[in-house]
């Protein structure tokens, strides 16, 4: 068995300041140093490092490539770079470049040749590849329970509100009443296919790259799947998932980019609904209110309460749709294999994890409110104002397609119902009123077979009682997709 | 029963030219005409069109709303409107906006006032998003034919090229000798994954919009799942898939981003292929020679063959990727419901899917040629030459790894190692040979422990059979993956 | 003198459709032809490549390098084809591939040996380089053109509309009163900017690549500049704009993409003007009706009227954000000279060209109106509710800031000052009253000081009028404003 | 005179970790807080902060509406910030959640009430607009001198290589034979653009927003030129520039925009160059070296070099277009005036700029090298192989087109000469030697009119200096370039 195979040694490591080797008639260039160096911004993989690490080594050791006691001396190493990162005691260089080498230099430091041994059968190509997949693994399961919270707080203010009836818009424009849990429960949906789609991408992210070496495998005999599944890389079947393909492990940065789709459809979604909630708190319409502590004042108009956090949220759209341009330019055109191109993949991912991550949490709580403490029940959502909503929903004749639907089943031609209801819409302009308070004697002039149970179809609640099909606003029907999503959450 | 519910009568559409209503006092604009128009290239939904309108006229029937009659009528009408489209003899007019109205009126001239009838229950908004999605459904299911095609493509000529050994590059620089089955297995992975990416949106995509009406659902006692059912849109266990929310169901534009980065990601693959075509057919690499009937000359210049398709390939990534961020900015923003700048969501998707059948098709002949039909055999695929990529891999020391674990296992610390091969390697850079064209004794000079059989390891040959674990390059190991490939390939 | 140069002969253009020539084994795939062929869409050049080559044509006969018999026979030819085209008559063909060989075959039929002549001395490479940048320079000078139309429609607008007063936003909440003119002026600068911008782009734009040949200029005794003069291809002084590198010449796209984002730029322009149009058009604000025939309405709902122009114009957006975003992905990583990846400039250019010019168009018809031919005056253009805009002005405390100002002019700190009128918007919001429906000794009530005057500071006239410095909403500034767009639009 | 105007206390700024005012019930939530703020990335703009805030305080001086006391006080606090910030004493504080802030508290702590009348008649609307345009208006002056060293370190390379010869590739097929000067220059003139642009960009940015206060301008008789002029905001006439519109004013970023799409063409331009770079480092390529402080090896394999910086500049080309896409994004849709998204707009910018500059540094020195201060002279630039350069263009039969020609001037047309080449060169190729190595029998085997003359014209020194034409690449005409770009650019 060789004794230390392709591991760096500590020297190596420690001279990475000076040439790479003989061949190389000069050092580095502090700016190349620090143009290329990722120790910056790469140390936040440092916990999937050391995972993928220890699970290298115990196969490894399994498969008689080092020996046990290496691979104690490189558990008991790692046990104290962990202490030591978590406490902030960690000295990251930039010389060492990135966190790979800054881990394991110090490693080499506590372990001694256990430490040079680590390095066996793999290299940063495969290594840089693993840590990504298991870091943002993690990030998506913390995602999918963030949206989780999203949508939980979205259905639960949409129960207080089966009721309250607000104009449902096409082009902006008043169209037909709708329930505003219905409209709630409609961003419920998004966010149920972003979580559905994170979980698609997870599978595809949850495969092990390493053991692809720099790029075309290695010489030593490996046993891949053991270490997939030891860092729970495996199928809903339980089969460890693996690059099938060296090359491909090394230099594929699909999962990545396919999150990024992923994330922006997300911020799609949060954008949408922040433009809602921006438009609702305009005072000209001044359906909902957002609890003081997420909105900002002005230092210069005392009256200012301004919603900082949608409007930001809607701004940090661009921020995540920019990093999917950027990781798709980013692979472009490149040839195989691992290009150090590749580097550039990791800021972005980071940035649009934290971006989400911290959306989807404030918008939690500023919709469902915070928990209090001393109740056990959450305060602080939005508030919601039903008589403003009501009142909007008076404006744009919204019962109009109603009225049609009534002369239709009075005998008219749908046709001339619609020419009928457009000639009352246009006489209920002119006195500046709804259709529901005109006179019956004058809706008669429109029709001679109007009666008096005209105005319970021109009343917002008969018109939304009627729509009872799936999916459709009436009350039974928005309670019931309730259940669906208190069920289906709660199984979750 | 109603006569003629929600449906406009064939005179509304006729005057469609003429204003919408009473309440409208002047006739749209010309100009507003053509900027708001989308018959001339939403007509490619036609088929999709028609399918959604007999599912919806037999479960209207089904359910009683309309009588079997008239489902009958809209039956043959529908059967003679598809032979008139297929024998281009439809009259589109610009005047009737969209495909909708076009079949509608032209069914209601057919059918009379069962053709009127067909409306009932859903409107255009609703309408479109069911129409798209059943077109698109079928185009996924083309693209992962297509997909498979190109697959089995680079399957076959990696089998004929097991034993054929090119320079593995990193950084474009030589690194280690790779099988040329192996190198183009990495982009089977590629395909193969875009392929699971279409089935997963292909689940997404097929959900049923129709009777999500215009935004909050209809009034009529519509069997949603059945014409989900009727149209195919089920799941795995043969469960009706409806969108759950009308203002979701109309409004939603998720499917179209989802397939659009999904077809970006096939084209950043094809666009790294095409990267390797060009630089393998310039003269100073020679690896291999496309079709003649691939390439094109120059009128100027009497030596050139170009390889005009993989570079025009390699340039439509960026019209895929621009149509993905132009519906990425679409949807930015948007309140609910339905918004007229949804109807943008059309050339981008229909532009897309053109554009990545073509390629697909195109590339899956290049690659693999075309069978002849007198012979059965396929011909005419890429051309390999073998001795130059051979000659390629020789020039770049791309066994000096295999030198260093050859070093180890005769007891030297790999870092030692590693710098005794830089030494080795600058000498024979200066005699501007090979490491395995240098004379034992000179080998022996870097170390004494260098023995005959050191030429062995130094060879490409042995460098490739020396990596057989999963994912490695050996040739053992790439002919067990061709063969998962074959089987995964003929399963599908 | 050489007979007939590097042109090809009119044989080797008919046999496109063969092989290309003896180096070629067999003819171009069908598949490839079609996909490899410009001439549907590239064929809009027609008018800019005649121009090209008959500006060649005079230079090659002025050098002497053509006759000046050659030179007649190739501008009559050019005058035949030219009505050819615009009569619809002429028969563009797959199989000659683009606008160039079209046009290059029938003048060869045409003129004979003049017309083999045409070519000598260019290549396609440097010809459709010219040929795109003289199109785009005429569609530049139409879209400035068309941008001042539209700061005109603006301004005429804004003229009658001095005093009317509306709620400006910060945050979409209400800020302080301003003037619906200055609102609109503040579109005016944006489009202004737009069309320096287009200078800008004009100017580089602007420069003749025809003389670079295929990539590394020609033999033939070629005057570059006089073809560049004869083209109007000269700067302000009158110097010839001719671009100084051949290879730079040949595969140089900055103008494509630098015209796309200038043209993102318009268009996320008028996304923010869509954008407010359609909010103001919402019932809940009614600020402005704009002309029905700019509206569309439902074939179900009888009393909606939808902004349909500016909802597809934000839309559109989308689109040209995209081509942007396609153009710099096709150029990314593209090494020297002509790759034909460059091919894929040409439709997202035309399509950006289209789109900006039909919702430039729209867009200044839409706000100002149209001219009645019988009265001369403008007609049909946005309407404006005054009364509404005033009333959502009143809403909002938007005169609040001058009651701090006005607090401070009587001693107060600021702090103090805004403190105390946040107190009495407190108790104003309470009352669901404005400030200035506060009596005097409520008012008072915050502050002894607070006088009579008080009520003049806390009108929105009040406040409008005491915004007068430059850039300011006071009306006298905005009315300079008004008169220096005037003067700047007249002399252009 | 009032006291301290709109100016907030300090007490106000110390306060903003408790409620904005009494119109909230509470203080802003710890989430939100960090989720909004900026201070942590705006900081850097604090230089930018001060200068725009002293020629405010010396304007409101110069106006009377402050005292030139306190004047005085603003000017000797602003220094001691100044001084604290360069020594990193400042303590920057969250709480204060901006740059703007953070600088107005310590400067009323150090200047008392002369600090609280600072912020007359501004907000921080127009504060924040004024120092981004600042900020950007030095960073661009860098830019651009930067391009300027980049231009020089190719024209140097060039002026060394005027009689080197490379093969000039389309479609990366030997073309024709080219000057590596001429290939050089191509890159000045794309970086002569981008110098251009970038002027173009400046001239937009260097505008004043500075007196537009929140958004409608101010009751302050301030004189906006003359801050502009101060601030060195003046054209070329010496005009002050001034935003003419305080609405467009403090929303406007379109400047952002425009130069992050004129930073992305400078990054396509670096990304097209490293693409080629990385290229002629293949072994099978070898045009060039760049020197091994520009690159990195391998901890595994000891015979790498790697182009760390080509690549990773190529990558980096992803990062700068995506923040373009970002900001697009971002200001798609937004209405008037000031929105919090707008915040969103300064990481993106920052990192463009930052990536900009150390990308260019980084070229110009790995191009053309680092001034030795032993000898003065320059040196480690790249190093070219004329040998391999010349090898490769004798590959590709790249003087083919030059026989043609020679074959025409013998009086064959064009097209039988270009037929009569494709014979010749599928003879050579059949013999594995150039054109110039057939015997001069063979060639008259193809024609008869060959003589022993055609050796020269068959000769790559031949073809070259046979394209003298203004763009060409013969060396009397690259060395013209040489000259002109020598002048432009010691001029600039």
């Amino acid at each position: 068995m060789p004794d230390q195979p392709s591991s760096p040694s500590h020297d190596q490591l420690a001279s990475k300041a000076q040439a790479w080797s003989a061949l190389f008639s000069e050092p580095m260039s502090e700016l190349v140093k620090r143009y290329t160096a990722s120790v910056f911004f790469d140390q936040r993989l440092w916990r999937a490092d050391i995972a993928a690490s220890l699970a290298h080594a115990e196969m490894l050791a399994a498969q008689g490539i080092i020996s046990q006691e290496d691979r104690a001396a490189i558990e008991r190493g790692m046990a104290t770079i962990t202490r030591e990162i978590e406490a902030g005691q960690f000295q990251w260089q930039l010389d060492l470049e990135d966190v790979h080498l800054n881990i394991e230099a110090r490693l080499t430091q506590l372990a001694g040749d256990a430490g040079k041994r680590l390095h066996t059968g793999r290299s940063r190509n495969d290594q840089v590849a693993t840590d990504v997949r298991l870091w943002l693994r993690g990030e998506i399961d913390l995602i999918t329970g963030l949206l989780r919270e999203l949508q939980l707080a979205l259905v639960e203010v949409a129960e207080r509100n089966v009721e309250v009836i607000l104009p449902g818009f096409t082009h902006l424009q008043v169209a037909q009443p709708v329930s505003f849990a219905h409209h709630l429960l409609a961003y419920v949906e998004m966010f149920a296919r972003d979580g559905q789609r994170m979980l698609d991408v997870r599978r595809r992210v949850n495969v092990l790259p390493l053991g692809s070496a720099a790029l075309a495998g290695t010489t030593y005999p490996l046993d891949r799947e053991r270490v997939a599944t030891t860092l729970g890389m495996v199928d809903e079947q339980g089969q460890a998932c693996v690059c099938q393909n060296s090359l491909d492990g090394v230099s594929d940065r699909d999962f990545a980019i396919e999150f990024s789709a992923a994330a922006s459809l997300v911020m799609l979604h949060v954008s949408r609904l922040s433009e809602e909630l921006v438009l609702w708190m305009n005072q000209s319409v001044g359906f909902i209110r957002i609890a003081d502590r997420f909105t900002t004042g002005s230092s210069i108009m005392p009256q200012k309460k301004n919603p900082d956090v949608p409007e930001l949220a809607r701004g940090k759209t661009g921020r995540v749709v920019g990093h999917l341009m950027g990781l798709i330019t980013l692979m472009k055109g490149q040839p195989l294999a691992y290009n150090k191109d590749n580097q550039e993949d990791k800021e972005p991912l980071f940035d649009t994890v934290d971006t989400l991550k911290d959306t989807l949490r404030i918008f939690a709580e500023m919709i469902g409110g915070q928990v209090n403490p001393a109740t056990g029940a959450k305060e602080g959502g939005i508030s919601v104002n039903a008589q403003a909503m009501r009142a909007a929903a008076m404006k744009g004749y919204a019962t109009a397609t109603d009225l049609a639907d009534y002369l239709v089943k009075k005998g008219l031609p749908f046709r001339d119902a619609h020419e009928t209801v457009a000639h009352a819409v246009k006489a209920a302009q002119a006195q500046g009123v709804d259709l529901s308070a005109l006179p019956l004697a004058t809706l008669q002039g429109f029709h001679a077979g109007i009666e008096a149970d005209v105005f319970e179809v021109l009343s917002l609640e008969g018109s939304l009682r009627a729509r009872q099909t799936l999916g459709g606003t009436a009350p039974v029907q928005v309670r019931r997709q309730i259940a669906r999503h208190r069920e289906r959450l709660a199984v979750h």
